[in-house]
């Protein structure tokens, strides 16, 4: 692995797990709209930061959700819910900071979810539906959980979009033999419209 | 394979596909009534055409969804969240031909998931389940997506009543050794069941 | 396998099917307190009764659910929706009984989420969380489906507690080499601090 790669693969797994955690706090956040206790922070947390990714790898089969593989994920998915439990987010900066990162996270999990699809010998399409799946299922389920129909369903086009696109790129540059510029590319565009989603959506 | 065998299949996809279509604008037109944009439509269409399919390939764990596998069904279900969000159907005679093609659909798919889960090594009753949560499970997922309690738990009898009646005959039959007569059977003991449910259930 | 060992896993199987029976008629009561049919009972008995263990073998993907594959479940589950739905269940002492062996249930799926974990040969995080989700998935796939937010989220904190620490005495009993002993001991707090949820929580 060269110097490049090895970056770009520190960048990604910084994205990834910045994802996870601004998600679990996100997921925190509405536990507490909710008034549940400690139990339903945690559990909405690690949905939020997680869910995406294990409908992901429930549906590919390829043995149990890196989410219980990988010991990172549920540590930071944990931390996620315990750090929303004792700090309120009331502040207009923490709260851009999530949304940044989310925004970061939408492209990078939507790529994620299309290449790993590519990966497990599936076609273009069920690629690009599984990227956005895997971007947006974990926000879809922390709502389904408190009786909400998912935001993404209406309202929020653009954020839908943000995923759709930089799964597409992915596909695309993946096909293309550039996998790792199809992360970059998609994870810059999914963060550009994610912003704008929260800006104008 | 004879030239009844071949015939038989021809049917079985096109009543398979057929289904997978109306049960993908039902899906639609459940998106319009909530007033959801485009990626509810496409959201609601391919849970409600592929869902029930899903379920039952992530429970029998023999690698991923056909509905992910077979190009042609996530095409169709999307292509029927396009038809449904440009289509009106207000009229009855498009609806009778949706509910005739569902009905049709409901017997078929509780066969073919019986038949799978026979095939999979399991036993009579969890292949009868399994017929029953392939054919109903579409449209309880588009249910609980949009916050309604899921119509098969109550009030429609009838149509629960058509899958498990498909799925016992499709049992026995293929016990039997006459699988394709056990799909011919399953499907129009299903149709009819359906409509008869859906004009008095 | 010595006799203490097979009284042992004797009274483990009693434990678990009893578990399994009174999940599912306090499934089917739940049904009938929505006014469901008698396929409402059948599906919200089926899912008190085997859905912890049905998410659990979903992830951890080691072949169908074992809710499928050993027929007692299936058997047991459709057992409790029929007795739900003919016996009214209003006497204080039928209660009491159906929350004791409840209680007792906890603490065992807890404890056998967790082992099943170890054994896929994940971490003790992991195993840690799917005790948990075991042992009170079923009940939160109860709720969702009847469109309530899962008491587990929140108001019914010591029960929660009662799964994490029967979990948590699983898992380290476990690594020492005791599975057994694990067993026992995480059955008995369970069912503790089940009862204790029940009086207080």
């Amino acid at each position: 692995m060269d110097t490049t790669t090895e970056t770009v693969t520190e960048i990604m797994r910084f994205v990834d797990l910045g994802g996870v955690l601004a998600n679990a706090i996100l997921g925190g956040i509405a536990a507490r709209s909710a008034r549940l206790d400690i139990v339903g922070f945690v559990i909405l947390a690690v949905m939020s930061g997680l869910g995406g990714g294990i409908i992901r790898d429930t549906l590919l089969q390829q043995g149990p959700p890196v989410a219980l593989t990988d010991p990172a994920y549920l540590v930071i998915a944990i931390a996620g819910a315990v750090i929303a439990f004792f700090v309120p987010f009331r502040g207009q900066w923490s709260n851009r900071t999530l949304v940044l990162v989310d925004a970061l996270a939408v492209g990078f999990w939507a790529a994620a979810g299309a290449q790993k699809t590519l990966d497990a010998g599936l076609g273009w399409l069920p690629a690009i539906v599984m990227g956005i799946i895997t971007a947006v299922g974990g926000g879809a389920v922390r709502d389904i959980l408190l009786l909400r129909i998912p935001r993404i369903f209406g309202g929020n086009t653009l954020y839908a979009t943000s995923a759709l696109v930089s799964s597409v790129e992915m596909v695309v540059l993946s096909k293309l033999g550039m996998p790792t510029l199809g992360s970059a590319v998609a994870l810059t565009s999914g963060a550009v419209l994610s912003l704008l989603a929260r800006r104008f959506g």
